[in-house]
């Protein structure tokens, strides 16, 4: 139950015959109205895919529709449609007008999103014949929404959607979601494919409001690999079919609740990954500072490496600290303490408590590190660097 | 023949027993003269080790020396002396005092380097023994510069020295070098301790210099695996035994021959690497600009794991190059081709040449990217990502 889950919306997720596995790869997800609020953040890479060149225009109106506004979104795993030159967007212009027609609407009302292998051009025919299959097989049931999550699946083990409902009776709004991405996963926006779907009512301009600033805060803060993807996409659709209008920061709360949670989802599932590590930096001047130290710290691929060998090696923390320029992030290394699972083993400069007393068994890790330099904090998750996620990387294409 | 090739500098290693392996963990390297002139480049990691503080306070004349002059090093192994608060410094601080009481120098004449585990106290009574070991058994033979060399390793599989003649007969004059470092090799500068020496006729200024100079476009430009050191030195010693005052662009072309070539090595030893990886960024608009997008795609997990696994996935070039400020590295994404190993797989935007065509058996592999942007040029070292890597650093101080 994800994507079907607010009143107002269909999906289906079928197989085209785009993955050479024969998996799922094709999932298409409808808005019934009444209204058709859109919003979508996207990747910050230079080097964006065909879709997302699409999908960025087509929210701003400059693909014949007017902006804040889409129909329908279709999603494609098994190709990334990522440099890929021309002919890459006039696939996803043919994309975008075959599920138009389907659907009897314009096509600058659809947005489109791919993911899987970057330089390959997509079986166009394969695709498109796999949009008739999936526009028959649109249904606003639960099973519907875990097909689309299914199919939007690259080297994830598990489909991950979420719900949140609030209100009750008449009152009642939903938000609902579906996320891929376990590679990639990095700064600038974490690498993923999502789409969250609500039937609150929303104008343009709240709902691009409300994604901007709850993905900032939660997907925007994961970085599994430090590697940012070209097609990176998160796209919010409103029906307003529940004809309630949630305050703006009850509707902010909510979003934040469901993306968080799919966002934890996307860690949980990091390629190879054997712990998810959430990097918390607080006492430092403001916000953006604390985010930038625990980001830092979440690149090192030495601390990653030792977490992975449950070993609490809080000399990786430190070194990769002191990285963090200090007008980005004023603190003195001589007041700094960290904590791993609660055992602080290093405070003010010096080690404190004995290594051996951290219990790194546990999947999800933590690591606090306390500047002292101010009252403000952020956290960042990441997952440790295993065998896993270099069989799985130095296999992917061949 | 490394530290010991120039006339003036007798060198030492010896098993202290600061490795609990056994193996020699102690080294010196002394100047004899008849100058003392020194010069060193340090980490520039905001977390640094009490040998780093030392060092760097020695060389600037505030240990009670002249600015630029030293008489000895010593290094050691097993222990990075980092994150040990006023304690470590002290150690430092006696670690010098002890072999400037057996060399019959100043304190303030004596460079300190370690290198080995974060945030634990060096064991003083087994490292102060050991200077007096070393100290005797000091030698100008070639020999005695591979014992050093060879006392500094840390995951480091072979030794790495060089060394390199100018000139013939009374005009000669030599440079030799060694260095250790096999992980946390990164940006800021690449995380190593080397020791240069050579028996031009230098002053303080000439030698800081050339070595500032130098290291930048050599040593600095490799990154193994983007996690910078707490421990990061590179020093260069001058004898002027050999009485030859060579010119600034003879020494530095000499110095960047010998640094490139032991850099060369550490990448070659890089921790479970199986591909060196010399990553070219050419047509940029300034050699800065081309640095940057190279040490950029340089630190890219997955690129690095698609090589170990012998795929040249140029999605990775291209995804990773994206994401280099346009500020710090005008390009149009577009205009850039690449090309793995001689074959230019991708041109103006889109795929070319059959990626099936590169040859990726050979260890040494060579990525090109062409920005068509101006003229400039940088290369860039890094390794590939392994098994090998993730075993070492999981197991690292357990």
């Amino acid at each position: 139950m994800s994507v079907t889950a607010a009143r107002g919306f269909r999906a289906a997720g079928v197989r085209a015959g785009l993955k050479t596995s024969g998996k799922s790869d094709l999932a298409l997800v409808v808005n019934d109205g009444p209204f058709d609020i859109a919003a979508g953040v996207f990747t910050t890479n230079r080097v964006v895919a065909a879709p997302v060149v699409w999908s960025r225009r087509l929210l701003a109106g400059q693909e014949g529709g007017q902006p804040g506004r889409a129909r329908a979104v279709v999603l494609n795993s098994g190709s990334a449609n990522a440099c890929t030159g021309s002919q890459g967007l006039r696939d996803t212009e043919a994309t975008a007008a075959r599920a138009a027609g389907l659907l009897g609407v314009e096509p600058g009302r659809v947005l489109v999103c791919s993911t899987g292998v970057i330089g390959e051009r997509i079986d166009m025919p394969v695709l498109l014949e796999g949009l008739d299959v999936a526009t028959l097989a649109l249904a606003d049931t639960p099973r519907a929404g875990t097909d689309a999550a299914t199919a939007i699946m690259t080297t994830d083990t598990v489909s991950k959607e979420d719900t949140l409902t609030m209100g009750a009776g008449e009152e009642r709004w939903t938000i609902g979601g579906m996320i891929k991405g376990v590679g990639m996963l990095a700064p600038g926006l974490a690498t993923m494919l999502a789409v969250l779907t609500t039937d609150a009512v929303l104008t343009p301009q709240e709902a691009q409001d409300a994604l901007a600033s709850v993905t900032a805060r939660t997907v925007n803060r994961i970085n599994s690999d430090g590697c940012m993807s070209t097609n990176d996409t998160v796209l919010l659709l409103a029906s307003g079919a529940s004809g309630n209008t949630p305050s703006r920061a009850e509707f902010e709360e909510a979003l934040t609740e469901v993306t968080s949670r799919l966002g934890r989802r996307l860690v949980a599932d990091a390629e190879g990954a054997t712990h998810d590590i959430a990097i918390t930096v607080s006492g430092a001047v403001s916000e953006a500072a604390a985010e930038a130290a625990a980001r830092t710290v979440s690149s090192s691929n030495l601390l990653k490496c030792a977490v992975a060998g449950a070993d609490p090696n809080w000399g990786r923390v430190l070194s990769q600290l002191g990285t963090v320029p200090e007008d980005v992030c004023p603190f003195d290394p001589e007041e700094v303490d960290v904590a791993i699972n609660g055992v602080t083993i290093f405070r003010h400069g010096a080690p404190d408590q004995d290594r051996d007393s951290v219990d790194m068994s546990p999947r999800e890790t933590r690591i606090d590190i306390t500047l002292s330099a101010g009252q403000a904090e952020a956290t960042v998750w990441t997952n440790d660097l295993t065998h896993g996620y270099v069989t799985i990387n130095a296999d992917y294409t061949t």
